[in-house]
């Protein structure tokens, strides 16, 4: 089965726990609208390859893993869509949840999918209690407060921005939150797993700024010019495109020095190449020179 | 200590977890206000008296659950006031968060609330992992989608209400949960206590049905003919006002007797009696008639 496979049953099934007995149809519907068709489902990818990586004794508790880590970032999604924040009409090419299914709906399914992302690790704990309790005390710190995604949105509301923190929580801690619970879920310690989290979080940011920057909005599916539009910080206004490409390079060839020893090391490089390769965007007058 | 004293004690230490280090100030304090000063902490309040009935063997997992609990009531509380919603300007007697913090960080504040319970609760594994993954079923079951408070609200988004799943969801499963979890913290069975939380939610919802159509909004702490004005199901208009007495008195007697047999019964028991005499409005025709 290839990743993207094995992730999408995950999730499919994750939700299903949701919409079982006499649950509310429209509320029900909107947690399948806002978690399929997925997007790239990076951050699940990184944590099923790690998992790989170690061995997956486990699988039951990977694919849990997997699915709560996706439901979680498909949350914040539909939350940061909603009109009080980026106020998002489309979401991966389609009517953002708001937009289809009206703000009191959209604001219950990222809290229901918040819940259901911990309820199914709960559930996972019947393969193991203790990977399970790890996995949710990493999963909830990487996503609230004070150093998950929920302090990263928080410090948007703040007059003077600790940059650091905002970006190691906004984009950082859910790719952090996919290395070490990759290495959990295979029985793993999970601190050693930290750094590539944390290194794969910072090219993440510096490629989204490049596409935000570069690309419109048709190409990637949400607004574009949204960082220039709400004068957030961008690594393209920092550093100008070339330099922000190098940077990602950079960061990039740091986070594949930094993955510890395990069996399956090589091709865990590999995959993080390949990301990198799919992350870095080309520059409209460069594709156009190359055409 | 007094339940009130080791409730509110619980929920402060629930808090901090969420405010350490370089966190975004406001968000900080916002979840503070949330939560401090509590309502009456009626669903921790219980979840404690079930564990003291029940020997209460482990203080520091009781503790979590009944913060845990709570964190969650007041995420929804944050939630349910947010202009999509109820557009309630008070709450507790003070400005609802959205109007004292903004609603980006009213949405936020229910977000890591929410994931703050879940991280207590997994942080409580320390001293028994077993318990620790059955509170967290256990909540994240009665508080997301298809039976937990999120379903309850997701109703409202339907043409046609199922009105048993609705009341069950909206009002009983934080009950249900209360008693459960106050089972599982003390290393019992949840099963024979769902009747005791379903009958004290039931319970519940005739008292706020009656409160909501008897007082006023500074009586209330929050603005008042809500159902009337929602056009939600409501006891009053279905069964007249002294009806829905009548109606209370019957459900909190079959609260009582569905006590299952434990070493603080006759205690648990007189919790409830209590509970009842706190929950029941006095019409003001009848206080004008007793003064």
């Amino acid at each position: 089965m290839g990743l993207q496979t094995r992730i999408n049953a995950a999730v499919e099934s994750a939700i299903h726990v949701g919409q079982s007995g006499s649950a509310p149809s429209k509320l029900s519907d909107a947690l399948h609208y806002a978690c399929t068709p997925g997007g790239a489902r990076i951050r699940p990818t990184i944590l099923l390859s790690v998992a790989m990586a170690c061995g997956d004794d486990a699988p039951e508790i990977t694919n849990a893993a997997a699915a709560a880590l996706e439901l979680i970032h498909c949350a914040s999604l539909v939350h940061d869509d909603l009109p009080c924040f980026d106020d998002a009409d489309i979401r991966r090419g389609k009517p953002s949840v708001h937009r289809a299914y009206s703000e009191p709906l959209a604001v219950l399914t990222g809290d229901s999918l918040i819940i259901l992302a911990f309820e199914i690790l709960a559930r996972a704990a019947v393969h193991s209690p203790d990977r399970a309790v790890r996995l949710i005390r990493t999963l909830s710190h990487q996503s609230g407060m004070p150093n998950g995604i929920c302090a990263g949105q928080g410090w948007e509301s703040e007059a003077k921005i600790d940059l650091s923190a905002y970006h190691r929580s906004k984009t950082g801690a859910l790719f952090i939150a996919a290395t070490q619970m990759g290495a959990i879920a295979a029985g793993q310690d999970e601190e050693p797993w930290f750094e590539l989290g944390a290194r794969i979080g910072e090219a993440f940011q510096v490629a989204d700024d490049l596409r935000d920057a570069l690309y419109d909005s048709e190409t990637l599916g949400k607004p574009a010019g949204q960082d220039d539009l709400h004068g957030r910080p961008n690594a393209v206004s920092q550093l100008g495109v070339d330099g922000a490409i190098s940077r990602l390079r950079d960061i990039l060839s740091g986070a594949i020095s930094s993955i510890p020893s395990c069996p399956g090391e090589a091709q865990l490089a590999e995959m993080v190449r390949l990301q990198a390769e799919a992350l870095t965007p080309v520059p409209a007058s460069r594709a156009a020179k190359a055409g």
